[in-house]
């Protein structure tokens, strides 16, 4: 819980969904903190989409397919995980609890899934790889291209399985509510992989200090040339997160990446952009398996898991609810979101009549549009 | 009325719709039990679902067909039925009313419709025998196939026309309303057809004791294979009850079953699922009239009977509104129940031009997706 | 204003739309009366669809189209009117104001739109004959052949100019509001084209006493070789009310009407029922312009009015806002509805650039359906 | 803010959207001036539909474009602006603050975007010609054709850039707020492009002083063919405001205009007209670049602007957004508006990956109906 609040710890086991979680975590969480975490940008309406898309799209479940266990183990990336969830790079963790970024890694490593460490992670990511899991490092295209070659061989010390390359913030969306609250950080939470002089400007400055990071520090004309530079630059595999037009998918795949993130970045970054698995069916057909396709933005249970590994997609990542665990609950509170999410997605694949992750895209799926219009 | 409630007993002539015995019934069911009746699992998505596909198809009306006398008898499987209707099999219908699954059974044998015993009946099958109604009895796969070959001779031997076998259960979805509360039966409910120790350990294992007997007793691994063999064991009519998709509705039909039941389970299982009336016009295309088609999940009035059955089903299921009747008024709440379904139907089917039940499929249907935008 | 009611008179004036009309009269009617008038069938569905049909659907206006002068009158069936619309039947005027149908007819006359009596007006056609306006007769057809050949010859001599069939009510609508008010005529209130003893019968009966008309006086098994017979047996042009298969339609025009009208009785039949005119293209395009359409339920504006036209109909009928009008100031009452909706459909006109109301039917339209989805 | 009002000034930093602006301007001007700014005509159908497009579209961002200046410059009808917008002619603008047209016109020569003078300004287009930005003079078709040519000389020796005829006026619609209200024009406030004695007799008139304008001066004749004199009559370049059909903008393209707005009026015109964006890739796809298009109604954001220029427009027009900010501090709330609309402009851009405004168009869109539906 979050230190100084007068509400009482919560008790986890009577949290049983990850989206109950959520309307608990509110109440433990102070407000800028908690509009920083949930908001999205302009009117948000693509942070609703998120939902709505989701919420229209229907599973049709299999029977009778004879399967006494499932298992959920699935390759992501080039790695096994647990379950095809990875949790999501999250700037700052340690706003929602003093253990941030550690208590994460840890629920994530004893999950089995991969934890992706924010380029602007409140926690060394080396302390982070002490967890024993399964990490991959998110970079933003920096200005200063030794700094960020720096960064990658630190990434590739410390053991990180892949390099999310996310490249949807050439610049940051208009997040209002953190404009109306002009929320800065606290000065015990800063991006400890920029340098320490770095940081201390930031806060200095006042005002919205995480959107001046993204102003002063990344480069806005990150190109494909440049992602083909980077490829060479490192053994790691890439993963592009951010791509929601199909000729950027078949672009990536081109590039040689590993993997491609199908997001909106939660609907924090262009408002007006469609929801993630509004997009994800043509970026599949398009791929053609010839990379992962993940997803994330709105995934908030095993059914929505479902959905999108009905869809085509090969996994998801999971953002905000892992915060909402940590805030409840540090280490523990993770633990609880992410094994929840199992048996959700558990119980989903058993009711589908899914044995496997893989299975699951053999699923029909129904939205709004597609559905049969009587016999006539 | 509910033992020791301090609400007055209902007038069952004030309720004029099968809709309006809802809000009645509520006010008179303990909360945790009616929570266990009306829940859906998840976000009770696939719930709501369920209705908001009633409300949006539409059924063209015929006119001047010159019909004075209509009739709703109508063959179900292998029996008749005064109306293209059939009691749901619900578990444990004491938790309603004391009189439980004999109030209801003596109330459908009264209305000529058939009555399905759930394998989780809290009243043995040979006493709901002698209401002298048409009876089909509901099975899960259980583990112990010969304990079930037992229930199987059993229903047999009670007369019992024909044998349910519901698909979707491979697990129990989950019911988060249940959950939350750690909703367990009361002492004089319990599951008759299961041996008394089986029962009794449910009860003293506390916590979800409805969950518990899915795990223990059911078995997840049941296969088409399986169906061939149950139907190699029984001379039975064989139901499968819980199908959405269309190549499980196809390998139904050529495993020789009498029936399906497009179900999902009325929104209590998977959490995604389709509705089941968006999925039943591939699904009769499919069949091509080789069996069966029953439909249920969502139904609540005459009109939505016409709907299905203008899509193509033979007949509906219908689940939570005859035990809304049971909580009002035991048998004679069931008995109103169900007149108020079949004058419902009978007007529905005056007013749309239809004389027997068959008729109805020659109607028109609409859908939003389907609707005519205007002449260019 | 109704009798005995405490309600402060209401400024006409005050009133500038026909829609404004209905808050104001729901405050100035008894309850029961209101709902008897407002209320649809079951759950009210279709009730609702015409209203979220209309508004969904819109009319592309044309500019420039050099007009000064525009003309409202048209012909409606073989008279002329001075808009597209006519006065539909409504049963029982009195309910609304002691001058009931004489209101009306009065202030149809003036404003130059036919008024259709109903069978069960609570004034004798005779009566209302004397206001000088177009007058069209509407039947339900009668077990008693011979009651309603008189009826007929009654019309013919009071110089009615059109039999309006209506062939929706082979039972009535379960309307819901009604039965659980035990809604009854008052005693100064009753169907006066049947007989003494028929009417007093029905006050005796007590409860609903318009639905035992229904069941005891009108003939459902009426059909296509009846309305054949009964064209023999008029010189009036016939118009069938209450058409909504394009089948039917088809037949209709087949059969020798006049006109039809696409009706789901302003969704006091059919609960399910589409809306009106979710089907008026489909039949608009099969009759082909042989015999003239109308259309009413949920006809609101001059707006509404337009979109009719422009989807292909050639006039309307309007029904509630007509007896909102009655409610508020009897003739008076009446006369502002139908100029506001005059003055509404004048400049709808205007502003989508028709001179006249045949020109409204080259507007294009856009439903939900068919809007143009970008330009990929 | 509005004389004599005791709502304390606003602190203009504290808004940061123009969506915002909104809010904070509505407790900042009398009723009735709110009503008649805000409101739309009939059942604002229209002005809704305005909004639940512009939501329901979705942008597809590009990635990786390489681009780290963007420029918002381009050309609107003959001029430079510095973003693809242009304030909409909004009559009687000192309604809303003292300084009125003269305080957004100067706010407009700063931002570097066309400020469109309506025909009824309260101030005289020389005083406006004053404040050195591009100005367009709007124009409705008067009956007295000398004193139109009058005006038009005026424009034209005042230096403005573009005549703006707006087509959809050949009557005012039925805007019921007004209507109710009576809303009349305060003695301060009058069109001062009409002579004094056009204006006092409004005045004394009475009533909708703003209606009858548009009854006695404006002509509804006005045809293609006058459009054509007119063009025979100016140097000037033409805008035709008001489209919305494909074959009228074939139509104004044929005519030789430069630009057309396709524009419902900010649904003050046909209520039940679709909403702008509805109809635009259907005339951006007929006029083929041929002429520019704008479009008007509903656009509240940046990532409207973008929205529109995706679907193919080449700009927009801002109508009500502009009052809002003159309501909250004249000129300089105008500024923050348009440099609000600016700042979401730029970082909408930023996100799509998009360095122009012409490649906006190159982006892919997706609407409800266009919806890829899974991959079966
Ligand atoms: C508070 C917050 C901070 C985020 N920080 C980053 C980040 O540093 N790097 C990044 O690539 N994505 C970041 N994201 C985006 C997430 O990785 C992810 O795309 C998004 O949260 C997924 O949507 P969901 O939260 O609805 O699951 C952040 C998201 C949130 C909510
Ligand atoms: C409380 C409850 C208990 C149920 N128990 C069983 C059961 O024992 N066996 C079974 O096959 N279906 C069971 N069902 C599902 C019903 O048979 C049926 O599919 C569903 O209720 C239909 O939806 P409706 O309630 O919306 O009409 C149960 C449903 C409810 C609501
Ligand atoms: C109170 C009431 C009484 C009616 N009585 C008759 C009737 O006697 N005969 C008939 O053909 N239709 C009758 N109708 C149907 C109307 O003629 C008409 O179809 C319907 O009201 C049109 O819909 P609207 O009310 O939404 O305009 C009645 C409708 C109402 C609301
Ligand atoms: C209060 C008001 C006054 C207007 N006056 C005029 C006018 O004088 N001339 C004109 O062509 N359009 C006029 N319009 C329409 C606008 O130019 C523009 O088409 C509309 O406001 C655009 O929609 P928006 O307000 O949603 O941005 C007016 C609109 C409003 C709201």
């Amino acid at each position: 819980m979050h230190p100084g609040s007068a509400v009482p710890p919560v008790d986890l086991s009577s949290i049983v969904s990850v989206a109950q979680a959520e309307g608990e975590a509110a109440g433990r969480t102070p407000a800028d903190v908690w509009d920083y975490l949930v908001g999205g940008s302009g009117q948000e309406v693509t942070l609703g989409a998120n939902r709505t898309a989701l919420d229209a799209l229907a599973v049709v479940p299999r029977v009778l397919t004879g399967l006494s266990e499932r298992s959920l183990h699935c390759r992501l990336v080039d790695g096994e995980a647990r379950m095809p969830v990875a949790v999501a790079p999250i700037a700052y963790q340690k706003l929602f609890h003093p253990h941030g970024e550690l208590a994460v890694a840890r629920a994530a490593a004893v999950a089995g899934v991969p934890y992706v460490v924010s380029l602007l992670s409140s926690t060394p990511m080396e302390e982070l790889a002490a967890c024993g899991g399964s990490l991959w490092f998110q970079l933003y295209w920096l200005k200063d291209r030794s700094r960020m070659l720096d960064l990658i061989r630190r990434a590739e010390a410390a053991g990180c399985e892949a390099l999310v390359v996310s490249v949807d913030m050439p610049a940051m969306g208009r997040r209002l509510r953190d404009l109306r609250r002009g929320f800065t950080l606290p000065a015990d939470v800063r991006a400890v992989h920029f340098g320490e002089q770095q940081a201390s400007r930031d806060i200095a400055a006042g005002g919205s200090s995480i959107a001046s990071h993204t102003a002063m520090a990344f480069d806005p004309s990150f190109s494909w040339a440049d992602l083909a530079w980077l490829a060479a630059h490192t053994r790691l595999p890439l993963v592009v997160k951010g791509i929601l037009d199909v000729d950027d998918a078949r672009q990536a795949a081109h590039a040689g990446v590993a993997a491609i993130v199908v997001s909106n970045h939660g609907g924090r970054q262009l408002d007006g952009a469609p929801s993630s698995v509004d997009v994800l069916p043509a970026v599949v057909d398009a791929l053609d398996d010839s990379v992962q396709v993940l997803i994330d933005s709105g995934i908030r249970s095993g059914s929505d898991v479902l959905k999108a590994l009905a869809l085509g997609a090969h996994g998801v990542l999971l953002g905000r609810p892992v915060c909402w665990g940590l805030a409840l609950g540090g280490e523990s509170g993770v633990a609880h979101v992410l094994s929840l999410l199992h048996d959700e997605l558990d119980n989903a694949m058993a009711l589908a009549g899914c044995g496997d992750p893989s299975s699951i895209r053999q699923l029909r799926t129904l939205t709004p549009a597609a559905r049969p219009g009587g016999r006539r």
